[in-house]
């Protein structure tokens, strides 16, 4: 009976998973319709003013991968925290719903910061882009709590795993991909503090 | 013998089951896709009229937040649903594809919804909202009733989960994701009712 | 050894399988975005020029309709195939892609009919929908015939599931949803016939 | 102890495996969405008029096929590298991501070819398409060497699979989809070599 439960409870987990790989993936490749095909008249187009265009398209590239990167690292903190969770409630189902549905606005503060960073509006667009991830580090912050509680952690889960978010409160930020230190869960894993990176742009 | 047949039907339901996650998933995500970037003279663009512009986009935002918790209490119950049923039959598939159908459908009065709330129209548009998700919350009671036929269900299902929809038929609600109540299937979980919530959108 | 062999296979099919899923999830999901939000001047906007515009926008509801459930009753079909195929090779990837391409060009005759339903270029473009629908039933073909031969096949599959698509070649449409034949794979699966039926939709 | 670590990076593959494949099957869907629905006067339409717009636009299916097979070919490669792998760490995922990254891009330079196939800008937009499929290239080789290290290797990956990249330099081009070798990895799975192939488009 108990490893019925048990095996129920994986299955719960796995369909959760699957649903938020879903529209983990579907966000970051929504990013791409962000890009627009650069508008000219075609008859008088050269491979110069083409190669100029796209070339000045850069803002948007630049807004393209520093997103991508962003949700990917949040992907994979998503994945490495729920290889320890193993029961799901109400409370971890509307927690991730949360940052679902904040993820799924990410592309949308991408392309005005796109649009908009070499204008006079790019303070604002920057302050919009960060705000976002302002709220996107929150969502996540209250996601792990959801998670971190005893009664869904699989028995495998250390107690050192356990321990670590409710110490965990710095320096988070995109460049720690290329630390070797990434995946296992240390204490510079919550998100909090990458707000001040992404405000950075903003101070142009 | 027995157990080949149990197992395939496991892995049959499995299928259906990532195939609606995906379109669940997609059509959550699309949402986004509504919110345009506020088109203004470029050089002329200052941080206040961007401010300005995107805060007067709110019924873009309220309309997107809105529809994401409904599809997503409705995937949480589908896939309540489906944790019960094991075999699949063609009466089943095509419920759920009405379902699916009507889910994708969703970004469409969302987006209209989004567009009119601030014009003469918006009586019209609010009534194309509620009307879709009157069709959605009626498709979904043919699914629910598509599902909960006894040579369909897992044998660990309890008669009291059968039992359930055939007396369930009031006051489903997006508010009903703070309710602790939600997630084990309750009396509360047929979305007939819904229909009411949305239609008080449109008598602003 | 030989056990590890054929769960190997399984896992192949897997992830072919979700991958398929995928694309037909999208594909099918993308629909919606032919839709566009009726335009016109907003201030001037009321609730009976929407509800005119909404209605007007009938030629595109009924094309995503038709659309939708041919792709899903395909993906059906497709998923009732490849539970009794455990193995893969080239040929299969191969014709498999093709279908997919051919799936994932779908939104776009179903726009293009959806704008055209209307004018006196009716006929060109249901010619085209019904020309695209054509190809996805040859290239569904080429995969049946692909996926249908005996090293692939689970040793489940009974030799009457193999001996039927050589003898196949009839009377598939998409009023069959409503059979209860439709999942066990019958004669009637083969969608070459389905042709006929959307060239109908030409003679307007 | 070692059984439950072993069984636990299979199931870390299984997540990275279901995300690639979301991305791979979403960036793949949405070269259709470059498709444009012919505009033209809808009153003066006829069907000569719109069978000759939708020919034109054989640069954009040409890009769109292209394009299709080229992702579903690195996709097939990127399924048979994961099979022999079992265990993740950050390299890993750090060089997926980057390949995510470029393979989300994919539809925009797909667009600007389509777009500037027929102008005097084709030199330069066949260059940009070639050029981006390098990039795809170069991070797919890093993903190889990132993915073929003993210690993330099923134990069931014989010694010539993991040899193989360090020997592979040549000829993988997309007409290799034609070959019976395509799927068994072969000395020319290396893609590095697909850039002459796609640069020729821009000699024309």
């Amino acid at each position: 009976m108990q490893t019925q439960i048990e095996s129920q409870g994986e299955k719960e987990t796995g369909r959760l998973e699957a649903f938020s790989d879903g529209v983990f993936a579907i966000a970051i490749t929504l990013l791409v319709l962000e890009l627009k095909v650069p508008s000219m008249p075609l008859a008088g187009a050269t491979s110069a003013s083409l190669a100029k265009a796209l070339f000045q398209l850069w803002p948007s590239y630049l807004a393209l991968v520093t997103s991508f990167f962003t949700v990917l690292i949040m992907w994979m903190h998503h994945h490495a925290i729920l290889r320890n969770v193993h029961r799901t409630d109400s409370r971890l189902h509307f927690s991730n719903g949360c940052l679902l549905l904040l993820i799924t606005f990410v592309p949308y503060p991408t392309s005005v910061l796109a649009a908009y960073l070499q204008t006079p509006a790019a303070k604002m667009a920057a302050a919009f882009y960060a705000g976002s991830f302002v709220l996107v580090a929150i969502s996540f912050s209250i996601f792990i709590y959801g998670a971190f509680r005893p009664h869904l952690l699989s028995k495998n889960a250390s107690a050192k795993f356990i321990l670590k978010p409710r110490t965990a409160a710095t320096a988070w930020d995109p460049l720690s991909i290329f630390s070797p230190h990434l995946l296992p869960l240390s204490t510079r894993d919550c998100p909090w503090a990458s707000a001040p990176c992404y405000g950075f742009i903003g101070r142009r």
